[in-house]
């Protein structure tokens, strides 16, 4: 297996785009060749999440990209793992490169959604859920992570400040992160005064809807010789899967699926959760932050939540979670979230994170769950 | 890199399904792994092609198909390249296994649409053509593949029997294949009085809406050792991209990422158009399976078109050309096409094909095009 590098990377700004998913998504991957020092004839191969192409009346986006990179010849699929659909996608790349099918890969997530109203796309979003059993009868993913929620509460000794520290950490985060979708910072009181969207969650617990694309460049270490920036070493790509229907688990606290990539991730790297410097995880609700951080080995059950509120995850904490911004405050375009994930690991690996460095930057983490856990993508990077 | 095989294989009946596109692809998933001799825990990973699952409110299958075999933490994704979706699956199945990272695959691709009126059915395939330039100023698949039948006739002397003798060839094949969408025999007669859909191409030209679903199970040498059925050895697995919008190429006489995809798969599989035994090629329009085989080099330009008519791609012919019935008489269920193709190889190398026999049956090759040509895979397979 070829040592395998993210050499390239670029994002937009997360929020509302005035161009389509597949004008946004060709910038992008433009911008992360570019950044790569490798041409566009270089790639071999183009892995393109775009979930909701559907409301651009879009599929079959690759070759459209391709063709506006000027290699309309080179190969591409559109991958789909719900909200995981972009880290499956480097996965692929990873795939392909490690295994020398190809020298180079393009990866890249978009997605347009803000044309929807809010309820086309809340519908958009409930297809990732089970038809027949969940979305059927109303489930829609507010309601979903609110029932992972009630049971945390149910089962741990949780204040409501506890997800409130997620929420104001990751909106602090973002206030600083040129990316993303809020750039704003939020208060306590503020996020203890917003409405209940689905009990016990409240708006500042919840990701918006966002607009956002964002593109890698994975290579062959051997092939890019002498990198134009510092490349991401892919020590671990790992991905799971579970059962869908949340019904059917044993077991609420936590993500199975999480769990088992989790593992698979730190066996291939051969390193443990302490070997983290930093990591970017699916916090799409503030209560799927804390599951992740329990799930991936990080903290104790029944410690993820308030990691946060004591100061362990933010940026100058013992290990800084979401510097990005996270899901929650940096925006969740479905497509291009987990890609995005990864940008942040570059930006922070390159000095590029102005405003929000965090202080040890060798081995990092990246997290991407599909839907309430049905699937999952774990990656570890470190430096050369 | 490993020596990869397709060890299992099935397929439902092709044409209206009772059943979700989900339950038809579990069904046939455990078909073919039942077929392959191993079991569901053997499997590492599943690719699942459901390009209109929107049309069911139901998008990241995998999980769910995973599920329904007793294997949930077992990672998937969906993968859509337009028409080549399945084939674009079986792509990274085999370089998973080829490059050693999963012992064996699981790929599935099925497809509902039949509970949607004809209107919706063709607005869904559309989607797979550039929007703004094709689908969104009234172009759908027929009056696409008739503008590449126009440039055909005017480029060479070909007669409406020509185009004729490969429908009634292919219904011919498929009144003798139980998957079949349409199990009956046409007579020239019919085809030369049936309704112009999009001039020149007639009724008869023109593959149905299908309904259906079909798996492979992909597995290492290595891996299965001792085989229950005769496995297809993975020769080639290639694929091409090629500029969306016809507008924009140099030439409609043919599509370029078939030349591409055949080209490079002849390279891989050190092989030439004479060493094939017999093929499926994709005929969604009869003018498809004329350019297919120029493209791939088994006939001179020009020389496609009255291939049929002249007895040389007729079940006893020099190269026998879809014995499964093709996607014109066997149906088109979009993501379960692919897949399909590769299930009457399986189905000629066991000796599982009764009635619509081919005389050798030592190598074959299947090809698979996205939309109008920006995406094709061409696959070769060989005995052991």
């Amino acid at each position: 297996m070829r040592e395998t590098w993210v050499v390239g990377a670029a994002s937009n700004r997360f929020g509302k785009m005035k161009e389509t998913g597949r004008e946004a998504a060709t910038r992008v991957s433009l911008a992360a060749i570019e950044a790569s020092g490798l041409a566009p004839k270089d790639i071999g191969y183009t892995f393109v999440s775009n979930c909701f192409g559907i409301a651009e009346h879009q599929a079959h986006v690759g070759p459209l990209i391709n063709g506006g990179l000027g290699i309309p010849e080179v190969p591409s699929c559109t991958i789909e793992s719900a909200c995981s659909s972009s880290s499956a996608g480097l996965h692929e790349a990873f795939v392909q490169v490690a295994g020398g099918f190809v020298d180079a890969a393009l990866v890249v997530g978009s997605e347009k959604l803000s044309h929807l109203d809010t309820l086309a796309a809340t519908s958009y979003f409930a297809i990732a859920a089970d038809y027949p059993f969940e979305t059927k009868n109303g489930a829609t993913f507010p309601g979903l992570y609110a029932t992972l929620a009630s049971a945390y509460l149910g089962a741990y000794r949780t204040t409501p400040e506890m997800f409130g520290a997620i929420a104001v950490k990751n909106h602090a985060n973002a206030a600083r992160n040129p990316h993303a979708h809020f750039q704003k910072e939020i208060s306590m009181e503020t996020y203890l005064h917003s409405p209940i969207i689905a009990s016990p969650l409240r708006l500042y617990d919840c990701c918006p809807f966002s607009d956002g694309a964002a593109a890698l460049v994975v290579a062959a270490k051997e092939f890019v010789k002498s990198p134009q920036s510092e490349p991401l070493v892919i020590r671990a790509s790992a991905r799971a899967g579970a059962i869908t229907e949340m019904q059917d688990r044993p077991d609420l606290l936590g993500l199975p699926s999480t769990r088992t990539a989790g593992a698979k991730a730190f066996r291939q790297a051969h390193l443990e959760p302490r070997d983290i410097d930093f990591a970017e995880v699916h916090d799409c609700f503030t209560i799927a932050e804390a599951l992740a951080l329990e799930d991936l080995g990080f903290f104790p059950r029944g410690g993820g939540a308030r990691a946060a509120l004591d100061g362990l995850t933010t940026r100058d904490g013992k290990l800084p979670i979401n510097s990005s911004g996270g899901l929650k405050a940096k925006g969740h375009p479905v497509s291009a979230t987990g890609v995005s994930q990864v940008v942040e690991v570059y930006e922070q690996f390159n000095g590029l994170a102005k405003g929000r460095e965090v202080p040890r930057t060798q081995t990092a983490l990246t997290h991407n769950v599909g839907a309430t856990g049905g699937s999952c993508s774990v990656h570890i990077f470190s430096r050369r």
